[in-house]
Parts: structure tokens; sequence; C-alpha cells
């Protein structure tokens, strides 16, 4: 293109265009216009923004360290034991204080259990036998104690038995204690200290008011009226989680403690606080003893004068405790307030887009309406013949399409 | 202003606006923008809609709960240890089924060291010594077992000799079995139960149908047929991962159990299951002791008759299974579905863009069409010269820039 | 309709229609306009695209592994218990190794505790009495040791005592060594292997490059210069936590290890690197004992040469290291990049919102645009007068609304 070319092309850049608008004076069309604005704008305000915060950038990604301790001692007297007294050091597992705890409430206790062999307990399937072929040697008995010795061991007179085994002997009885053996760990309190932090935005918050006296924090307890002093009675915990402390304190369970923060960080830091909820973990419905309550075995190991090993074994029926934190922080950010709004926009055409098509094709005047709007173009040689110009003669037969 | 003019102002905003349009009838064009508004209506309700599920709000922040419980039994007959059956008690560390569980699958055993001197192993660098001046007295071993007390200590007719160190003596030799001991803990079988909870939606589900009776789960082992039988062998689980059990339980490793939870909560609660995966967690392809296998040290504390401690060392080898849980949720929710339309009709807007640029630059006619749709419009003293009306006079040197 | 009114229709879908523009050729617009235009570009690609990475799908779900190890001996001489050395099976707790675990650094021995009567200690306030009456029989001690029996014991002399007690006996003396015992943990090591996997997008890693021998791996530390060696002095990380060693090692504290991994999977592999920071995650503010610090309570038990259990009470005191991994992944995806451009033309319409304010109600000439882009139609029975052509004769008082 030649020098005024390009300088016309050059100035072009600098028009400014701007779209071509009929104003329809129907008032119905305006009023509903302005309803469906409105609306949106509504929409817009009061649910994206107010109640949603879209203005608001989240971080879901929480970091969380809890600090755990328990106080409390129990009395127990049994034939087996004795009188005996159950403090920290003996019911919690492990000792640790960390964000998962287990307080045993219930106990079967084997001791002095030494490698030897003995009969098999009689409750397992796969080790009834009537003679010593039915004991394969060496098969270990599935879901059993030990390993076959290949002899079927019967009580005088009886036909039926139970096979030999090797290993830690005597074997565990099945049988615990219907009620609770530890079942005042139900006024055991726990202390839980909850440290958060919001890597997104670097804020870091105690569940653990720095200002406390330390006379408060030992003489309180969590409630409604005190829910900034997070030392939690167990019985409450499993109150409050819609159980049965002595029910589940018999066959063992798993309670949450479910520690909330949702904070929105464009208010003080104060305003950010902890939100504790309880709930029963494990499957509370079925009656089936493989899936309800919870339980594991562990050991003592010792050693006699001998230099022979020999163990107490001891199933532990008890409620584990899971701490689970999780929290939301939101702060004003400019990308997600422009997309929300961005949307908004494009609502409003949305809008447009509907109150056009009252106009063009519902009221009475819409033809009327759609001879303004649309100008008919056609390119063809004979040009005073192709462009109509705008009036009020449209034929109602020059259809116009979407 | 007077009343009359806030009484137009008033009325005016009822005025419906609503943009001019100009009809090229040109089918070339109008087959491209209906091909193109096609096109962006597919790829919205076809792939944001349909496969990515854009209507839908996600939760991603999944709160679970495992308990594990492994079974069976493994015999061993050693020269050290003699004949010895282990069971659940001896080879899970820790006892309290949580969902990371170790099963020892290998182990080197020290027994009854006591606090004592005695000469530091020699596979230690830091520890060997020529003469008394090599070894600094309460130093401590880089690396090593003790502190230095100041010898060294040679075997006879030997010149090089480690440093007689402080420390739990003996000190341990470094050679573990090639063939794992507990090699048969291929046959264990490990029951994962699995509750989970969505917060955002307040949806809880467990890996276990509560209908299931006791015996199917007693018996059953999970595979492809048995989906909703959470009991797992280990050698399965390793075998899975892409292992080798065997060769794993002779350095240890570390598996990852991955439970996958991906459920839309717009349909039936019961399509909300689980998927269980296997991985490998360990450097698997480095051959250097120092970054492969999983092994740590632990002991038993035992006191003689006169009241001294001793203890039994065992670097145990093994395989850690982390059950690992996540997942994601989602249900449908007005906002995210509101912001993907609006980006469609955003997109719609760019399609019109492109069949413009074509009407206006490409086809022949090009030139008719940019003056039917541009209106210049000049602001100058002589109004007459300054509105050229729409018709097919345009000539080619009035540009209009974009 | 008839035949030829549905060919029509048909024909008609085929047409295209595009918006009339009015050409303002006003160069102060034109060129706000433009300068508007290039500032929105220029937060799109600049901001949005560029730093924000609004192109890229995110991944926070990460799912990580940790293994750790510690190395280290230390050397304590106490009238209590002698020459001593503590290995890693005697300060390590737990001993598995896995991504939190505790370093005992100062403790409280009560050894040879027996299940007997005592009184109990003096230190707590529940148990202060005067005469037997003060201590009503079972009633478990208020934050203490054990159970009253119904007995006051008091000194010789004295008018105040304590309540004896049914506990582990003799109860523990609260009294901690000022200076750590294990003070000399400053200088252990930890070695943390840490492995991480976006499930979304199916990738892995590793904070150990494989590559690396054996003898580096053994003898590097972590440090600016060596970001690869992931293994760790104590005394470092706690340095760098912004502590001091020895002041938390007298009373305990908690650590956190954090490490990122913020990946941009559009990049190689091997630049996506973890980055470790190290921060204290317990309150350390506040002076009060109840909520500084951390401590627990574990025990060792024994068993007598008549069959009798005894215990040795550990209150560990020491500095547990959280080892915490969290980070995000980005990847290229369609329809994040789709929302973000939408977005943006968008706001190009709000930026043509504007500059059309500015022409239409803030320049001189705005009276004259007005009556350009605006055109009033109005229906009613007389057609000829119901259309003003295009023309520069509006006059003032058709006022047009928004």
């Amino acid at each position: 293109m030649g020098q005024v070319a390009w300088k016309a092309l050059f100035l072009s850049l600098f028009d400014y265009k701007t779209e071509k608008y009929v104003i329809a004076k129907n008032k119905k069309v305006g009023v509903l216009y302005r309803v469906v604005q409105l609306s949106i704008l509504a929409y817009l305000v009061g649910w994206v923004f107010v109640v949603k915060k879209g203005y608001q950038d989240t971080d879901t990604s929480l970091q969380s360290s809890v600090i755990t301790k328990l106080k409390g001692v129990a009395f127990t007297n049994t034939s087996e034991l004795g009188e005996r007294l159950w403090d920290v050091a003996d019911y919690v597992i492990p000792p640790q204080g960390e964000s998962v705890f287990f307080v045993m409430t219930n106990l079967i206790v084997t001791p002095n259990q030494r490698q030897a062999t003995c009969p098999e307990s009689a409750s397992i399937p796969d080790a009834l036998c009537e003679e010593d072929t039915d004991c394969l040697e060496g098969k270990a008995v599935v879901a059993g104690n030990g390993v076959k010795t290949g002899r079927c061991l019967k009580d005088r007179g009886s036909t039926r038995g139970t096979c030999e085994i090797l290993a830690w002997c005597p074997v565990e009885k099945r049988s615990k204690p219907k009620k609770p053996l530890l079942g005042s760990a139900e006024n055991f309190t726990v202390y839980i200290k909850n440290s958060i932090r919001f890597p997104k935005f670097k804020f870091s918050k105690m569940n653990v008011l720095a200002t406390d006296n330390e006379s408060y924090l030992k003489s309180c307890r969590y409630s409604q009226e005190h829910p900034y002093c997070p030392i939690f009675v167990l019985g409450n915990i499993v109150r409050w989680a819609g159980g049965n402390f002595q029910e589940m304190a018999s066959e063992g369970g798993v309670i949450g403690i479910q520690i909330e923060w949702n904070c929105d960080l464009d208010k003080a830091p104060s305003e950010c606080n902890p939100h504790y909820s309880f709930s029963r973990l494990d499957n509370k419905s079925a009656e089936t003893s493989i899936s309800s309550g919870y339980n594991f075995r562990f050991a003592k190991y010792y050693r006699d004068a001998e230099g022979v090993d020999y163990r107490t074994l001891i199933k532990a029926y008890g409620i584990r405790f899971d701490v689970m934190v999780n929290g939301k922080a939101g702060k004003f950010n400019i990308i997600p307030t422009i997309i929300n709004i961005s949307s908004g926009l494009a609502l409003m055409g949305a809008g447009a887009f509907f109150c056009d098509l009252v106009l063009l094709y519902l009221i009475k005047k819409s033809n009327f309406y759609r001879g303004k709007k649309y100008e008919e173009v056609k390119s063809n040689s004979r040009k005073s013949l192709s462009s109509p110009t705008l009036n009020g003669n449209q034929s109602p037969d020059q259809l116009d399409g979407l």
C-alpha cells in the first residue's frame, strides 16, 4: 500500500467503534428488562459475594499439629489381677500424645505364655479334629494361634477335639468381661492442643489462648460456655458423638474429634476460632463381631531366671480417638472477584437475550420491532435495489433468523 | 433540571435498548457461523458438562479413619532362636491397627546387650584404628554404636583394630539373613476398615457393606470378583504393586495402599464405592543400601536378678503398609454451572468475532459488508456532509479500523 | 405455515447476523479505548497467565510417604543411672521411623514402682489433707496418681499432710533436671526420605536423587549448598526454626519440618524439587507449664522373681518432629485457560462500556454521538412519523436511557 494508505490505516486504529442501538419505547419490555437486571444484580451481590464470599481466594491445605495429654486413674479389683490401679502409662497406647490415641477400657489378659505345644482354642473352626490325620503337621491354623503339630488332642471320652499347635501357650480364651473393666475411663480428661497454619496466606493460630492463666487451664472443662478451654471429659465426648460410653467401652470403638477452622482472614485474627464436633467413626449399625468395635492384641515380654522368654498377651478393647483437623481460610483476591463479576456480566447478556426474545416475538408489535432491529443487506450488481432503508415498511414474510 | 426533565429521565429508565443488527444474506458465512456455534455448544455440553462435570461443586477435603487388623502366624527354626512361632503381637509394629502398620519379615537379633565397654564393629570407618591415639576419649563414633574410651583394641598379631567403646555390648553384627526369616508373611491377611466423610456435603460412608454377614467377611478375600471384601493377602498386595514379596521381604520396603473415593453425589449413595490401588513407595531403582529398603531398630528391655538392665536389640526389616485415602465428591451447584455457562457464552462471542473477520475481510463482497456494518460519523459544523447514509456507495479508501 | 414459509424459515437459519457499528472518528476516545484494551490485555497476559499460571489445572491433593532414620549416641553420667550410653533404640519413640518421631532430650526416672499404698505427692492440691476425713476412700485424686484409701499421712509433727493412695509407688517427684540430660542430641542426624505422588496427573518423585552414590549420602549434610542431601543435624533444624536447642531440650517442644513440592509439570520433572522449611509448632510465648513444652509418660514393665509386676516410670521431655508434606502441581488444561480468557473478554466489554460513557456523556460533542448511536423507534398507527432516520438532527430533549 502507498504511504497515504499506511497513514490512513494507522489513524483508523484510533477510531472508536460503538454498537448502534435501537431504543424501543416499549414500557412493558423496558420494565421487564430492569426487573431481570435487578434480579441478576441481587443474585451476584447477595448470593455470590455476600453469602458464598465469591471475592475471596481460598486455601484448604491446612497444616496442623496436635498434642494430646490424658489425665485420670482407674481402680479395678478382679480375681485375676487383684487390686490394681491403672494410670496413664498403663492405659494410653501409644503414650506419645499424638493426634490418634487409644484409651483401653476393657481387656482379656492371658499371662505367662511360653513357646510350647498345647491344644488350639475350640472356637476356631479350622482346628477342630477327630483324629490325627485331620491335623496336617506344619500347617498354620487358619485364623488361629499357631501351626499344627500333627496330633489331635481330645478330652477323655470325647470324639471331637482340637489340633495340637506350636504357639505361645496357653492360648487366649475368647471371653471378654461384659462390663468394661476400666469403665471409669468415662471420667478421664484429655487436653488437646492444636496449632494450625494456612500456608498460602502464611497465617498461624493455636486453639489455646496465650493469655490464659495457668489455674484456668488446670481446672476448666470444655463446654458451650467455655469454648476456649480444650480440656474434654471422655464421657462427654462420647455423649456428644451420640454414643453411650459404657456400651462403647465394652466392645471398643473409634470416635472422631473434628476441629474445624473456617477463617475469614479479611477479619481480625481473633475471629478465627476452631469449632469442635464429635462423631462415631466405626460401624455402629452392624452386629457382626468382625466389623464392629475396636480391639488389638499386644504383649509385654519378660525373661525368667533360666533366660527363657515369656510374655503376657493382652487383647485390648477401647476407644480410639482420632483428632481430625480441617479448615478453610478465605482472603480477598482480585482474580476470583473478576471471574465472578465477569460471569455476572455475561449473565446480563443472557438477560438481554431473553428480553430481545420477548420484544421480537412475543408482544403485539413484535413485527415492527424486528423490522427496526434487523437491517437486511444483500450483495448483488444492482446497488439501488440492494438496500432497504430503515422504515416501518417490513413485510411479514421477510423472516429473519436467529 | 426542571420537573419535566426529571420526569422524562425517569420514564427513559424504562426504555428498552437493543442492538441493531445487519442481516447479511451470505449463505457461506451463515453456515460457517452455525458450524462454529455447534462446535462451541458440543464442547460445552459434551466436554465441560458431561465429561468434566462442570455443573458440580467439588469437595476434595476428605476426612478418613482407618482400622487395620492382621491375621496369620509364621513358624521359624534357627540356631539362634530355636523353634519359634511368631504371631500378630510379635511381628506387627505398632500393634494398634492404624493406617500405617509394619510387618516384620526379616531381622537381626543381638541378645543380652549390657552397658559395658567392648570393641566397635569393624565395618564402621570412624572406629578403625592402629594405636590408642587414633581413638579420642569421649568422642562419639560417627555413625557408630557408642563413645570411644581412648583405647584401640587389636586382635593378636593384627596391626589394625577398632576403638574400644562404651555402648550396649556386644554390638550388632552387620549381616542379615539373605532369605527373609518370616517369608511366610506372604500368606498373612490384613482387614482394612475405612470410614470416610466429605464435610462440605456432610456425606459419610464405609468400605464394608453393613449387610454383609459374618461368615462372608470371615472367609472372603479381596479380588476383582469380590470388590466389597476388604481382606487382602499381603502377597497379593505386593504383587499388584509390581513387586516380588520374597525380594522385598529381605531388604524391607514401603507399600502404599491407595483407597480412592470418587463419588458423584447426584447419584445414589450406593454408587459411591472405593477403588483400591497398590504401589511401591520406596526407591526401588537404586542399589545403594542407604536409600533402599526399610528397617529400624528397637529393643526389648529386661532386668536381671541383680537389678541390672539388659536388652535384646532387634534390627527389623519388613514391609510398611501406608493406607492412603483420598477422594473427591461432586454435587450439583449453581455457581460453577453459571460460571461455565458464562464462559461458553463468551466463547460464542469469540466465534462471532471470528465470523465477522471472515465476512468483513476474507470473502469476495467484503467491502460491501463493511460498508453496511460500519457507519462513520464525524462531528463538525456542517452537518449535511457528516453523515453518509447507508447504501452501497462506500469508496475503497474509507478504511475502517478494527 | 405453508411449504414456502417453511423453506424461507429454513433458509433464514443460514443468514448471518452481525451488529451494526457506528465509527466515531474521535481520536481522544479512540486512544482512551486502546489504552483500556492494552491494560486489560497486560493484566490478562502478565498477571493471570504468566504470574498466576491461570492456564494450568492444579492438584493440591498430594499423597506422601515419609521414612525417617536417626543416627547418633549420647553419653550421660548421673548419680541415679551411673554411666550410660543412649543410642537410637533408647531415645527415639516410636522406633518405626515414620513422619512423626520424638527424640528424648530430658527425663525424670522413677524406678521400681510397685502397686502399693503410699502418700501422694505434696504438689497436688487435691491430695492435701489435715485429717482422715479429708481423704474420701475410693475417690481418685484429681490430676493425681491414684485413689485415696481414706487415710491422711502426715510427717511427724506436721499439721498438714497428703492423702494415702493406692498407686504405683513410690510416686513421681516433680523436678526435672534444669540442664537437659541428653543435650548432646543437638548433634544427632535424621535422614528424611520422602516420596510424593500427585494422583490427578499421575506424577511421582522422591526427594533423594537416585543417581547419588552411597558415600555421598553417608557423609553429606543438608545446607543451602547441598539442597539434595536430606540428612539434617537436629541442632541446625531447631536453629533454622528460630529456636535454641538447649532451651528447647529442657522443656520439650514440637518442631515442624515442612517439605513443599510446588511443581510446574509443564516443565521437566527434574525441575520439580522439594523446598524445606522449619518452624516451631508449640506455643512458645506462654510461660504456663500446662501449655508450653512437650512431654509424656511411659513405662517399662518387668517381673521380679516372685512374679510380681514392677515398672520404671519415665516422664520424657523432648522434641517431637512432625514432617509435614504439602504441595501443588500445575499442568496446562484447556478449561481454566478458557475460563480465564472468557473473563478477560468480558472485561473488554466492561472497558467498552466505560468508553461509551465517556463518548456519550463526558466529552464536548456527546449529544451528537448519542444521536448517532441510538435510534428511537416508537410503534404507532402512523408509520410515516414513527421512524426518525439517521442524521444529525437529534433534539437535546430526546433523552435516552441507559
